[in-house]
């Protein structure tokens, strides 16, 4: 029709009636420089993907088989919005595994843990509160969080995870100005991005300032059960347990994702019942409620036991890559490139000598056809330009090997040009 | 421990937090009523489910046996925001088969069409922002809605759906206040709760305005396939494409939810490119992805043409419950209760006279055990007390002549009360 063309694109209804939040959605050219890589040549250390082989494809078959052999009118059909209530039930006791007494109404189920993510920004953030993030901290978490207009107060780390001493200067930074913070967001095990994990006594620092500064702690846990080396340690909503005999201080997500599949997308959320009762209202109107099939799914394959038995394989799995990826590091890389030491999970966290920038040295491994997530992404407020993020548990010790070394010759070329 | 005592509970750092968003939840004690009567002895008209006799339980076990046995690898992993490429293909086949000619490009999958909802109340509303919604409307957009604060315009509804005369006057309203409304809000075809359709030439009329009125259309479709009598209705979405070779003007929500199983949350959005474009970025903060394994289980299921074979079963079953529901007010209420007479769909809506409050009745029909949703709910600016909805596509031909005639039993004595 002519008047197709007598239109300007300009004055499409959409293009004047964005939301303020939707002007701040940032389209992400590495998302689209890494589509490019999704070949099956290119080595990639960029996605944060589980490996296939990690899947029990077979119990989730079989556990399908039984929910709609046995449960179909109830499977098919809508469900609950707190969750299947025999998985939050599971949950109860899953957790108790790592340390974490709940009763069924403290845990509800979400669409992954990302949807925790944006049920608690909704919840808790107007346009300019202050919220405390690691820095460099999940780029998913920022993701979620930026349509809510957040101010976030970055907060250094180091080997052991978030520094308690930079936390206390954020607050009396922030206090001065008359101000508190939201909450607290932290990745505690095997951090994504940088792979380490919080220490003993500084999770029980977090504890006391928590209490002492009335401050909200979001815990995000989606690697905790994939340790390789050193010693477990308690979630920090353990902790605020045992202090107070129930979640106060702290809300904790966590995920199927990595322990089973992330195609099933449920994750679940424990934390004060005030908090629980209106996530679930604000759940109501994002998707009604959680897949109820793949609920069920999740339920019927571990209420035997299943990630007891199968835990331990993923582990093995991801601790021979992480070996393989250390130990090309090692191998392959100049002197003057460091890197992080992860006990577990499935990230480690490179820094390139001062004046390098992997958004360009992105660009010639690719050329190479291998990939990685430069680091700028993952800081809030800017920086880290001479960081990456690379991923070992999707590809092989083989495929580590050669990637890693290809990757050295562009930075050898890199400190060299 | 003793401190647990001493903090009083207002001091907890969730209730200083909340957002203007989470204050404006509301606790829905509808909802709350309404999970007392979830009883197998209670009649419900309330909910909006569908009947599971009406789920191809053996159809979606084949087609996940299937795509376990033969793509695992894939569809247990993380997938693409925008969706499992072969169901958009696959939307594209289904869409046409309703008039509506696209490309893959141009529909996105959701996990719900409750998501897509929430995705375009985030891109398109800030407070305070004018949309306008049918009155009475769909009370889940209400609810997706309230955190973004818009303030709702409502239009005039009767038995063949919107009042062009009325938008036409509240446009002219808004213009005169220097306003222009973010979207038209419509449930197109059998609206929950009314029933009601949009009649033909009121169709063409608001493909008219919205391109005089540079009006963006949010159409909502999840009932359009079931259709039990009268003629069908091309969708908004298909006259737009019609007139502009792409959505210009409207953004078109459907389901898997009617058709196959609401527990898979598999939706879809049709859309203007930059708009989907921009849903896509949202909802990668939201839940990264809707379940691959969901997703994959839908189109196994439909590529072979399940829904031609499966959806005249459905409609068969709805057709002879809102039969029965029709003929059973006819008998049993009294001459001054009205009802719509829908030619589809799974609700009726029934008009008291005067005077009479449902939300009454309700805890009236509760000690009967008889149930349904009290009108309210679905005004956004108030009103409506006199009115109630009624679900016919869950309860048995037998159970609603049951429930009818203890109804109006209620109804009878609260008129002549």
């Amino acid at each position: 029709m002519q008047s197709t063309r007598s239109v300007p694109q300009s004055d499409s209804p959409v293009e004047s009636c964005w939301s303020s939040a939707a002007q701040l959605l940032q389209h992400s050219t590495v998302r689209e420089l890494l589509k490019v890589t999704e070949q099956a040549d290119t080595i990639s250390f960029a996605g944060g993907l589980p490996a296939p082989t990690s899947f029990p494809t077979e119990e989730i078959a079989l556990a399908t088989e039984r929910v709609l052999a046995h449960q179909a009118a109830r499977v098919l059909q809508y469900g609950p919005t707190e969750g299947f209530p025999p998985l939050r039930e599971l949950l109860t006791t899953l957790m108790q595994a790592r340390g974490i007494t709940i009763d069924s109404d403290h845990v509800i189920v979400t669409s992954g843990s990302q949807q925790g993510l944006d049920l608690l920004g909704k919840l808790l953030i107007d346009p300019g509160n202050p919220i405390l993030v690691e820095n460099p901290t999940y780029v998913g978490a920022l993701q979620a969080w930026r349509p809510y207009q957040p101010r976030c107060v970055t907060l250094p780390l180091d080997e052991d995870g978030l520094q308690i001493d930079g936390l206390e200067q954020a607050l009396t930074n922030l206090a001065r100005e008359g101000q508190r913070p939201k909450f607290l967001y932290i990745v505690s095990a095997f951090q994504n991005p940088t792979g380490t994990t919080l220490a003993a006594d500084r999770r029980t620092a977090l504890i006391d300032l928590a209490a002492q500064h009335n401050l909200l702690i979001i815990e995000d846990d989606p690697y905790g059960e994939l340790r390789y080396s050193g010693n477990p340690q308690t979630p920090l909503v353990a902790l605020d347990i045992q202090r107070w005999g129930a979640p106060r201080h702290v809300a904790y997500l966590s995920t199927f994702s990595k322990l089973l599949a992330p195609s099933l997308r449920v994750g679940w959320m424990i934390g004060p019942d005030a908090l629980l009762q209106r996530a679930v209202q604000a759940k109501q109107g994002l998707d009604l409620h959680t897949g109820s099939l793949a609920q069920a799914i999740a339920y019927e394959a571990c209420c035997d036991g299943l990630l007891e038995r199968h835990t331990p394989s993923i582990r093995q799995i991801y601790h021979e890559r992480r070996d393989a990826m250390l130990g090309a590091l090692e191998s392959h890389m100049p002197d003057d490139v460091r890197w992080t030491h992860p006990e577990g999970g499935m990230f480690l966290w490179l820094t390139l000598p001062e004046g390098l920038d992997s958004a360009v040295l992105l660009q010639q491994a690719i050329v190479r056809n291998v990939a990685f997530v430069p680091g700028t992404a993952f800081f809030a407020n800017g920086g880290g330009i001479n960081t990456l993020r690379l991923n070992f548990s999707h590809p092989t010790p083989d495929r580590i090997e050669e990637g890693i070394r290809r990757l050295a010759e562009v930075v050898n070329e890199g400190v060299r040009g």
